[in-house]
Protein backbone atom coordinates (compact mmCIF):
# COMPACT_ATOMS: atom_id res chain seq x y z
CA UNK A 1 0.00 0.00 0.00
CA UNK A 2 1.37 3.51 -0.75
CA UNK A 3 0.42 6.83 -1.09
CA UNK A 4 0.42 9.36 -4.25
CA UNK A 5 -0.07 12.76 -5.03
CA UNK A 6 -1.67 13.74 -7.69
CA UNK A 7 -1.56 17.62 -9.07
CA UNK A 8 -4.12 18.17 -11.56
CA UNK A 9 -5.34 21.44 -13.63
CA UNK A 10 -9.02 21.58 -14.85
CA UNK A 11 -11.28 23.37 -16.64
CA UNK A 12 -14.02 23.63 -14.42
CA UNK A 13 -17.25 24.80 -16.77
CA UNK A 14 -18.47 20.95 -17.81
CA UNK A 15 -18.42 19.95 -13.66
CA UNK A 16 -20.33 20.18 -10.80
CA UNK A 17 -17.45 21.33 -8.71
CA UNK A 18 -15.17 18.52 -7.24
CA UNK A 19 -16.66 16.29 -4.65
CA UNK A 20 -18.45 13.24 -5.89
CA UNK A 21 -22.34 13.88 -6.11
CA UNK A 22 -25.41 11.98 -7.17
CA UNK A 23 -26.75 12.49 -10.84
CA UNK A 24 -23.54 15.09 -11.09
CA UNK A 25 -20.17 14.67 -13.55
CA UNK A 26 -17.38 16.22 -11.11
CA UNK A 27 -14.32 16.15 -11.59
CA UNK A 28 -13.24 13.42 -8.33
CA UNK A 29 -15.29 11.32 -10.29
CA UNK A 30 -14.27 11.54 -13.47
CA UNK A 31 -10.32 11.48 -11.71
CA UNK A 32 -11.73 7.78 -10.01
CA UNK A 33 -13.26 6.65 -13.08
CA UNK A 34 -10.36 7.06 -15.47
CA UNK A 35 -7.93 5.64 -12.28
CA UNK A 36 -10.13 2.63 -12.15
CA UNK A 37 -9.95 2.16 -15.90
CA UNK A 38 -6.18 2.41 -15.65
CA UNK A 39 -5.37 0.23 -12.42
CA UNK A 40 -8.94 -1.93 -12.24
CA UNK A 41 -9.72 -0.80 -8.66
CA UNK A 42 -12.03 1.86 -7.37
CA UNK A 43 -9.53 3.83 -4.54
CA UNK A 44 -10.66 6.82 -3.26
CA UNK A 45 -9.12 10.30 -4.06
CA UNK A 46 -8.79 12.74 -1.73
CA UNK A 47 -9.00 16.07 -2.72
CA UNK A 48 -7.45 19.11 -1.20
CA UNK A 49 -10.48 21.60 -0.64
CA UNK A 50 -13.91 21.07 -2.34
CA UNK A 51 -14.96 23.33 -5.46
CA UNK A 52 -17.90 24.93 -6.61
CA UNK A 53 -19.79 24.29 -9.68
CA UNK A 54 -17.88 25.95 -12.90
CA UNK A 55 -14.62 26.73 -10.63
CA UNK A 56 -11.42 26.13 -12.26
CA UNK A 57 -7.98 25.00 -10.95
CA UNK A 58 -4.86 25.39 -12.62
CA UNK A 59 -3.48 23.60 -9.62
CA UNK A 60 -5.36 21.26 -7.48
CA UNK A 61 -3.78 18.33 -5.14
CA UNK A 62 -5.27 15.35 -4.46
CA UNK A 63 -4.20 12.04 -2.78
CA UNK A 64 -4.95 8.68 -3.53
CA UNK A 65 -3.75 5.16 -0.98
CA UNK A 66 -3.39 2.44 -3.64
CA UNK A 67 -2.21 -1.21 -3.60
CA UNK A 68 -1.52 -0.41 -7.19
CA UNK A 69 2.23 -0.46 -7.99
CA UNK A 70 2.62 0.94 -11.62
CA UNK A 71 5.55 3.93 -11.88
CA UNK A 72 4.18 7.36 -11.29
CA UNK A 73 5.67 8.67 -14.97
CA UNK A 74 3.63 5.58 -16.64
CA UNK A 75 0.39 6.58 -14.40
CA UNK A 76 0.94 10.11 -15.29
CA UNK A 77 0.53 9.64 -18.93
CA UNK A 78 -1.93 6.77 -18.88
CA UNK A 79 -4.40 9.14 -16.62
CA UNK A 80 -3.80 11.93 -19.43
CA UNK A 81 -4.41 9.46 -22.29
CA UNK A 82 -7.83 8.82 -20.29
CA UNK A 83 -8.49 11.54 -19.05
CA UNK A 84 -11.16 14.12 -20.73
CA UNK A 85 -9.37 17.30 -22.19
CA UNK A 86 -10.88 19.40 -19.59
CA UNK A 87 -8.73 17.84 -17.01
CA UNK A 88 -4.44 17.31 -16.92
CA UNK A 89 -2.39 15.24 -14.38
CA UNK A 90 0.23 17.58 -14.36
CA UNK A 91 2.51 16.01 -12.04
CA UNK A 92 2.15 12.40 -9.69
CA UNK A 93 4.40 11.17 -6.74
CA UNK A 94 4.88 8.71 -4.16
CA UNK A 95 3.99 10.80 -0.49
CA UNK A 96 4.56 9.47 3.26
CA UNK A 97 1.87 6.88 3.44
CA UNK A 98 -0.32 9.65 6.12
CA UNK A 99 -0.26 12.64 3.99
CA UNK A 100 -3.52 14.12 3.15
CA UNK A 101 -4.38 16.38 0.66
CA UNK A 102 -6.91 18.31 2.55
CA UNK A 103 -5.13 18.31 6.66
CA UNK A 104 -1.63 18.69 5.73
CA UNK A 105 -2.31 22.13 3.43
CA UNK A 106 -0.52 25.04 4.61
CA UNK A 107 -2.03 27.75 2.48
CA UNK A 108 -4.07 27.92 -0.54
CA UNK A 109 -3.81 30.72 -3.41
CA UNK A 110 -7.39 31.57 -5.53
CA UNK A 111 -6.94 34.24 -8.51
CA UNK A 112 -10.60 35.96 -9.46
CA UNK A 113 -10.46 37.15 -13.40
CA UNK A 114 -12.28 40.11 -14.20
CA UNK A 115 -12.85 40.95 -17.88
CA UNK A 116 -13.04 44.32 -17.49
CA UNK A 117 -14.35 46.41 -20.93
CA UNK A 118 -17.22 47.36 -22.58
CA UNK A 119 -16.83 44.49 -25.01
CA UNK A 120 -17.41 41.14 -24.51
CA UNK A 121 -14.25 38.91 -25.10
CA UNK A 122 -15.69 35.49 -26.42
CA UNK A 123 -12.55 33.37 -25.53
CA UNK A 124 -12.61 34.52 -21.78
CA UNK A 125 -16.26 34.09 -21.11
CA UNK A 126 -15.90 30.89 -19.32
CA UNK A 127 -12.85 32.16 -17.42
CA UNK A 128 -13.66 35.62 -16.17
CA UNK A 129 -16.76 37.76 -15.14
CA UNK A 130 -17.45 40.58 -17.57
CA UNK A 131 -17.66 43.64 -16.18
CA UNK A 132 -18.27 46.89 -18.75
CA UNK A 133 -17.83 49.68 -16.26
CA UNK A 134 -14.11 51.20 -15.30
CA UNK A 135 -12.40 49.91 -12.21
CA UNK A 136 -10.36 51.69 -10.18
CA UNK A 137 -7.49 48.86 -9.80
CA UNK A 138 -5.39 51.01 -7.36
CA UNK A 139 -8.55 51.61 -5.14
CA UNK A 140 -9.80 48.55 -5.48
CA UNK A 141 -5.75 47.01 -4.76
CA UNK A 142 -5.93 49.46 -1.69
CA UNK A 143 -9.49 48.61 -0.64
CA UNK A 144 -8.41 44.83 -0.52
CA UNK A 145 -5.26 44.82 1.35
CA UNK A 146 -7.47 45.43 4.19
CA UNK A 147 -8.77 41.66 4.03
CA UNK A 148 -4.91 40.74 4.90
CA UNK A 149 -4.21 39.50 8.59
CA UNK A 150 -5.86 36.51 11.01
CA UNK A 151 -9.82 38.07 10.90
CA UNK A 152 -13.17 36.39 11.47
CA UNK A 153 -14.60 35.96 8.17
CA UNK A 154 -17.74 35.21 9.17
CA UNK A 155 -19.39 38.10 7.15
CA UNK A 156 -17.53 36.67 4.04
CA UNK A 157 -19.19 32.95 4.31
CA UNK A 158 -22.05 32.03 2.90
CA UNK A 159 -24.94 31.84 5.15
CA UNK A 160 -26.29 28.18 6.38
CA UNK A 161 -22.43 27.11 6.09
CA UNK A 162 -22.05 24.54 8.56
CA UNK A 163 -18.63 25.49 9.77
CA UNK A 164 -17.82 26.08 12.98
CA UNK A 165 -14.74 28.10 13.08
CA UNK A 166 -14.51 31.27 11.25
CA UNK A 167 -11.35 32.48 11.52
CA UNK A 168 -8.81 32.82 8.84
CA UNK A 169 -5.61 34.50 8.46
CA UNK A 170 -5.21 35.72 4.42
CA UNK A 171 -1.56 36.58 4.18
CA UNK A 172 -2.11 38.01 0.53
CA UNK A 173 -4.57 40.25 -1.25
CA UNK A 174 -4.11 42.25 -3.97
CA UNK A 175 -5.88 43.53 -7.36
CA UNK A 176 -4.02 43.66 -10.51
CA UNK A 177 -4.75 44.54 -14.55
CA UNK A 178 -3.11 43.27 -17.89
CA UNK A 179 -5.01 45.59 -20.58
CA UNK A 180 -8.85 44.53 -19.85
CA UNK A 181 -8.04 41.45 -17.63
CA UNK A 182 -8.73 42.23 -13.95
CA UNK A 183 -7.10 39.51 -11.28
CA UNK A 184 -8.09 39.51 -7.64
CA UNK A 185 -5.10 37.21 -5.88
CA UNK A 186 -6.01 36.10 -2.44
CA UNK A 187 -3.72 33.71 -0.25
CA UNK A 188 -4.99 32.23 3.25
CA UNK A 189 -4.68 29.19 5.54
CA UNK A 190 -7.50 28.50 4.28
CA UNK A 191 -11.59 29.40 2.81
CA UNK A 192 -14.89 29.36 3.83
CA UNK A 193 -17.74 28.58 1.60
CA UNK A 194 -17.75 31.24 -0.49
CA UNK A 195 -15.14 33.31 1.03
CA UNK A 196 -13.01 34.54 -2.26
CA UNK A 197 -16.61 35.36 -4.62
CA UNK A 198 -18.17 37.38 -1.45
CA UNK A 199 -14.71 39.49 -1.53
CA UNK A 200 -14.87 39.72 -4.68
CA UNK A 201 -18.57 41.05 -4.83
CA UNK A 202 -17.81 43.16 -2.02
CA UNK A 203 -15.05 44.63 -4.27
CA UNK A 204 -17.31 45.34 -6.97
CA UNK A 205 -19.59 46.74 -4.75
CA UNK A 206 -17.23 49.53 -3.59
CA UNK A 207 -16.12 49.68 -7.41
CA UNK A 208 -19.83 50.61 -7.95
CA UNK A 209 -20.23 53.20 -5.24
CA UNK A 210 -22.84 50.95 -3.23
CA UNK A 211 -20.56 50.22 -0.53
CA UNK A 212 -18.37 52.88 0.67
CA UNK A 213 -14.32 52.74 0.33
CA UNK A 214 -12.79 52.36 3.50
CA UNK A 215 -15.52 49.55 5.00
CA UNK A 216 -14.15 46.45 4.60
CA UNK A 217 -12.45 46.36 8.03
CA UNK A 218 -15.81 47.76 9.56
CA UNK A 219 -17.67 44.12 7.50
CA UNK A 220 -15.07 41.95 8.83
CA UNK A 221 -15.74 42.89 12.36
CA UNK A 222 -19.57 42.76 11.75
CA UNK A 223 -19.43 39.18 11.10
CA UNK A 224 -23.12 40.13 9.20
CA UNK A 225 -22.80 37.94 6.03
CA UNK A 226 -25.44 41.13 4.90
CA UNK A 227 -23.08 43.71 5.39
CA UNK A 228 -20.82 42.39 2.61
CA UNK A 229 -21.26 42.37 -1.12
CA UNK A 230 -22.98 39.74 -3.30
CA UNK A 231 -21.26 36.37 -4.13
CA UNK A 232 -19.79 36.90 -7.20
CA UNK A 233 -20.62 34.56 -9.98
CA UNK A 234 -18.32 31.27 -9.97
CA UNK A 235 -16.71 31.24 -13.81
CA UNK A 236 -13.98 33.60 -12.65
CA UNK A 237 -12.21 31.86 -9.70
CA UNK A 238 -9.56 29.86 -9.85
CA UNK A 239 -7.94 27.94 -7.55
CA UNK A 240 -4.10 28.68 -7.97
CA UNK A 241 -1.73 27.12 -5.53
CA UNK A 242 -1.99 24.65 -3.31
CA UNK A 243 0.78 24.78 -0.84
CA UNK A 244 1.74 21.66 1.95
CA UNK A 245 4.06 22.07 4.87
CA UNK A 246 7.25 20.03 5.25
CA UNK A 247 4.94 17.28 6.89
CA UNK B 1 -30.13 52.05 -47.49
CA UNK B 2 -27.17 52.01 -46.05
CA UNK B 3 -23.99 49.86 -45.62
CA UNK B 4 -22.53 48.54 -42.54
CA UNK B 5 -19.45 46.93 -41.59
CA UNK B 6 -19.24 44.84 -38.30
CA UNK B 7 -16.04 43.77 -36.89
CA UNK B 8 -16.78 40.82 -35.02
CA UNK B 9 -14.79 38.42 -32.65
CA UNK B 10 -15.83 34.44 -32.01
CA UNK B 11 -15.15 31.39 -30.28
CA UNK B 12 -15.90 28.53 -33.21
CA UNK B 13 -16.21 25.76 -31.08
CA UNK B 14 -19.84 25.29 -31.18
CA UNK B 15 -19.87 26.23 -35.08
CA UNK B 16 -20.15 24.65 -38.04
CA UNK B 17 -17.73 27.68 -39.76
CA UNK B 18 -19.13 31.06 -40.65
CA UNK B 19 -21.41 30.19 -43.91
CA UNK B 20 -25.06 29.49 -43.32
CA UNK B 21 -25.59 25.73 -44.06
CA UNK B 22 -28.94 23.73 -43.74
CA UNK B 23 -29.19 21.69 -40.24
CA UNK B 24 -25.86 23.30 -38.69
CA UNK B 25 -25.59 26.19 -36.79
CA UNK B 26 -23.14 28.40 -38.08
CA UNK B 27 -21.65 31.82 -37.01
CA UNK B 28 -23.27 33.72 -40.05
CA UNK B 29 -26.85 32.44 -39.08
CA UNK B 30 -26.17 33.22 -35.42
CA UNK B 31 -25.36 36.46 -36.46
CA UNK B 32 -28.60 37.14 -38.75
CA UNK B 33 -30.68 35.81 -36.32
CA UNK B 34 -29.58 38.45 -33.44
CA UNK B 35 -29.47 41.66 -36.06
CA UNK B 36 -33.35 40.35 -37.35
CA UNK B 37 -34.26 40.17 -33.74
CA UNK B 38 -33.11 43.34 -33.14
CA UNK B 39 -33.98 45.12 -36.63
CA UNK B 40 -36.68 43.03 -37.59
CA UNK B 41 -35.83 42.37 -40.82
CA UNK B 42 -33.59 39.26 -42.09
CA UNK B 43 -30.55 40.98 -44.25
CA UNK B 44 -27.50 38.90 -46.07
CA UNK B 45 -24.80 39.89 -44.05
CA UNK B 46 -21.77 39.00 -46.33
CA UNK B 47 -18.51 37.82 -44.65
CA UNK B 48 -14.61 38.30 -45.39
CA UNK B 49 -14.43 34.83 -45.93
CA UNK B 50 -15.61 31.06 -44.97
CA UNK B 51 -14.72 29.56 -42.29
CA UNK B 52 -14.14 25.86 -41.58
CA UNK B 53 -16.02 24.25 -38.57
CA UNK B 54 -14.31 24.71 -34.92
CA UNK B 55 -11.63 27.67 -36.37
CA UNK B 56 -11.98 31.25 -34.62
CA UNK B 57 -12.02 34.67 -34.94
CA UNK B 58 -9.92 37.52 -32.79
CA UNK B 59 -10.89 39.66 -35.80
CA UNK B 60 -13.52 39.25 -38.48
CA UNK B 61 -15.23 41.45 -40.92
CA UNK B 62 -18.73 41.47 -42.66
CA UNK B 63 -20.80 43.88 -44.16
CA UNK B 64 -24.57 44.08 -44.18
CA UNK B 65 -26.96 46.05 -46.82
CA UNK B 66 -29.88 47.44 -44.80
CA UNK B 67 -33.14 49.23 -44.74
CA UNK B 68 -32.55 49.93 -40.48
CA UNK B 69 -31.47 53.24 -39.42
CA UNK B 70 -30.45 52.68 -35.60
CA UNK B 71 -27.10 54.40 -34.64
CA UNK B 72 -24.19 52.18 -34.72
CA UNK B 73 -23.09 52.25 -31.34
CA UNK B 74 -27.00 50.91 -30.75
CA UNK B 75 -26.99 48.45 -32.50
CA UNK B 76 -23.28 47.40 -31.39
CA UNK B 77 -24.44 46.76 -27.91
CA UNK B 78 -27.74 45.70 -28.63
CA UNK B 79 -25.97 42.80 -31.07
CA UNK B 80 -23.86 42.03 -27.83
CA UNK B 81 -26.18 41.57 -25.45
CA UNK B 82 -28.41 39.17 -27.77
CA UNK B 83 -25.55 37.52 -29.07
CA UNK B 84 -24.09 34.19 -27.44
CA UNK B 85 -21.05 34.81 -25.06
CA UNK B 86 -19.10 33.16 -28.05
CA UNK B 87 -19.51 35.89 -30.58
CA UNK B 88 -18.98 39.74 -29.92
CA UNK B 89 -19.42 42.54 -32.17
CA UNK B 90 -15.78 44.97 -31.76
CA UNK B 91 -17.04 47.20 -34.17
CA UNK B 92 -20.29 48.73 -35.88
CA UNK B 93 -19.69 51.77 -38.71
CA UNK B 94 -20.95 52.87 -41.67
CA UNK B 95 -19.25 52.28 -44.52
CA UNK B 96 -19.45 53.01 -48.89
CA UNK B 97 -22.51 51.39 -49.94
CA UNK B 98 -20.45 49.23 -52.29
CA UNK B 99 -18.06 48.16 -50.01
CA UNK B 100 -17.72 44.19 -50.16
CA UNK B 101 -16.00 42.93 -47.21
CA UNK B 102 -15.03 39.73 -49.13
CA UNK B 103 -14.36 41.50 -52.59
CA UNK B 104 -12.53 44.69 -50.77
CA UNK B 105 -10.24 42.89 -48.84
CA UNK B 106 -7.04 43.06 -49.56
CA UNK B 107 -5.26 41.13 -46.64
CA UNK B 108 -5.63 38.63 -44.06
CA UNK B 109 -3.44 36.98 -41.09
CA UNK B 110 -4.06 33.80 -39.75
CA UNK B 111 -2.62 31.95 -36.36
CA UNK B 112 -2.33 29.05 -35.95
CA UNK B 113 -2.02 27.88 -31.98
CA UNK B 114 0.30 24.62 -30.72
CA UNK B 115 0.86 23.55 -27.31
CA UNK B 116 4.24 22.71 -27.27
CA UNK B 117 4.56 20.37 -24.13
CA UNK B 118 4.00 16.59 -23.08
CA UNK B 119 1.45 18.29 -20.69
CA UNK B 120 -2.02 19.10 -21.92
CA UNK B 121 -3.38 22.49 -21.11
CA UNK B 122 -7.21 22.11 -20.33
CA UNK B 123 -7.91 25.90 -20.86
CA UNK B 124 -5.76 25.86 -24.46
CA UNK B 125 -7.16 22.72 -25.54
CA UNK B 126 -10.23 24.39 -27.77
CA UNK B 127 -7.58 27.12 -29.24
CA UNK B 128 -4.44 25.13 -30.31
CA UNK B 129 -3.18 21.99 -31.53
CA UNK B 130 -1.76 19.91 -28.57
CA UNK B 131 1.84 18.90 -30.17
CA UNK B 132 3.70 16.52 -27.43
CA UNK B 133 7.56 16.40 -28.90
CA UNK B 134 9.70 19.39 -28.58
CA UNK B 135 9.31 21.96 -31.27
CA UNK B 136 12.93 23.75 -32.98
CA UNK B 137 10.85 26.98 -32.90
CA UNK B 138 14.43 28.85 -34.72
CA UNK B 139 14.61 25.80 -37.22
CA UNK B 140 10.51 26.13 -38.37
CA UNK B 141 10.94 30.29 -38.44
CA UNK B 142 13.42 29.87 -41.23
CA UNK B 143 11.74 26.91 -42.96
CA UNK B 144 7.91 29.06 -42.66
CA UNK B 145 10.29 32.01 -44.87
CA UNK B 146 10.35 29.69 -47.40
CA UNK B 147 6.38 30.48 -48.09
CA UNK B 148 6.79 34.59 -48.24
CA UNK B 149 6.64 35.31 -52.06
CA UNK B 150 3.94 35.13 -54.76
CA UNK B 151 4.00 31.30 -55.69
CA UNK B 152 1.13 28.95 -57.03
CA UNK B 153 -0.10 27.15 -54.41
CA UNK B 154 -1.56 24.47 -55.71
CA UNK B 155 0.38 22.22 -53.39
CA UNK B 156 -1.31 23.75 -50.56
CA UNK B 157 -4.90 23.66 -51.18
CA UNK B 158 -7.25 20.79 -50.36
CA UNK B 159 -8.19 18.61 -53.45
CA UNK B 160 -11.33 18.77 -54.89
CA UNK B 161 -11.37 22.42 -53.95
CA UNK B 162 -12.73 24.43 -57.38
CA UNK B 163 -10.96 27.24 -57.52
CA UNK B 164 -9.05 28.16 -60.62
CA UNK B 165 -6.39 30.50 -59.31
CA UNK B 166 -3.78 29.27 -57.52
CA UNK B 167 -1.49 32.03 -57.16
CA UNK B 168 -1.31 33.84 -53.67
CA UNK B 169 1.09 36.17 -52.76
CA UNK B 170 2.69 35.64 -48.85
CA UNK B 171 3.70 38.64 -47.15
CA UNK B 172 4.55 37.37 -43.71
CA UNK B 173 4.96 33.39 -42.28
CA UNK B 174 7.03 33.16 -38.93
CA UNK B 175 7.05 30.70 -35.97
CA UNK B 176 7.40 32.17 -32.52
CA UNK B 177 7.02 30.99 -29.16
CA UNK B 178 6.22 32.05 -25.75
CA UNK B 179 7.02 29.68 -23.14
CA UNK B 180 5.15 26.41 -24.07
CA UNK B 181 2.69 28.27 -27.02
CA UNK B 182 4.39 27.71 -30.30
CA UNK B 183 2.41 30.58 -32.90
CA UNK B 184 2.56 30.38 -36.66
CA UNK B 185 1.57 33.48 -38.22
CA UNK B 186 0.88 33.87 -41.80
CA UNK B 187 -0.72 36.85 -44.11
CA UNK B 188 -1.43 36.73 -47.81
CA UNK B 189 -3.47 38.46 -50.31
CA UNK B 190 -6.19 35.63 -50.19
CA UNK B 191 -5.62 32.29 -49.05
CA UNK B 192 -6.66 28.78 -50.64
CA UNK B 193 -8.92 26.36 -49.17
CA UNK B 194 -7.28 24.76 -46.28
CA UNK B 195 -4.20 26.51 -46.88
CA UNK B 196 -2.79 27.59 -43.60
CA UNK B 197 -3.51 24.06 -42.04
CA UNK B 198 -1.72 22.21 -44.50
CA UNK B 199 0.96 24.94 -44.08
CA UNK B 200 0.89 23.83 -40.08
CA UNK B 201 0.80 19.76 -41.26
CA UNK B 202 4.05 20.66 -43.24
CA UNK B 203 5.92 22.50 -40.88
CA UNK B 204 5.40 19.69 -38.29
CA UNK B 205 5.98 16.79 -40.36
CA UNK B 206 9.12 18.52 -41.34
CA UNK B 207 9.65 19.12 -37.31
CA UNK B 208 9.23 14.86 -37.13
CA UNK B 209 11.81 14.80 -39.75
CA UNK B 210 9.27 13.39 -42.26
CA UNK B 211 9.58 15.77 -45.04
CA UNK B 212 13.20 17.44 -45.12
CA UNK B 213 14.13 20.49 -44.24
CA UNK B 214 14.70 22.66 -47.02
CA UNK B 215 12.09 21.07 -49.10
CA UNK B 216 9.17 23.70 -48.52
CA UNK B 217 10.39 25.46 -52.50
CA UNK B 218 10.09 22.05 -54.11
CA UNK B 219 6.62 21.49 -52.36
CA UNK B 220 5.31 24.39 -53.90
CA UNK B 221 6.92 23.97 -57.43
CA UNK B 222 5.38 20.80 -57.61
CA UNK B 223 1.87 22.27 -57.41
CA UNK B 224 1.28 18.31 -55.90
CA UNK B 225 -1.58 18.68 -52.65
CA UNK B 226 0.35 14.69 -52.27
CA UNK B 227 4.00 15.78 -51.69
CA UNK B 228 2.55 18.32 -48.78
CA UNK B 229 2.06 17.34 -44.88
CA UNK B 230 -1.58 16.87 -43.23
CA UNK B 231 -3.87 19.35 -42.93
CA UNK B 232 -3.84 19.85 -38.87
CA UNK B 233 -6.79 20.33 -37.03
CA UNK B 234 -8.85 23.18 -37.37
CA UNK B 235 -9.05 24.20 -33.40
CA UNK B 236 -5.78 25.63 -33.45
CA UNK B 237 -6.35 28.06 -36.48
CA UNK B 238 -7.71 32.14 -35.57
CA UNK B 239 -8.52 34.82 -38.33
CA UNK B 240 -6.06 37.46 -36.67
CA UNK B 241 -7.07 40.22 -38.84
CA UNK B 242 -8.29 41.38 -42.10
CA UNK B 243 -7.24 44.49 -44.35
CA UNK B 244 -9.12 46.62 -46.68
CA UNK B 245 -7.87 49.16 -48.75
CA UNK B 246 -9.02 52.70 -49.11
CA UNK B 247 -11.37 51.40 -52.14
Amino acid sequence: MRNLLLTIRFDGTAYHGWQVQENSITVQQTLQDAYERICGARDNITGCSRTDSGVHANKYCCNIRTENNKACSELLSSLNAVLPQDIAVTDCSEVPYDFHARYDCISKEYIYQIWNSPEKNPFLSKYSLHYKYPLDTDMLDRQAKDFIGTHDFAAFCASGSSVDETVRTVTKAQVTRDGSLVTFTVAADGFLYNMVRIMVGTLLEIASGKIPQGTIPDIISSKDRGRAGITAKPHGLFLNDVIYGKG
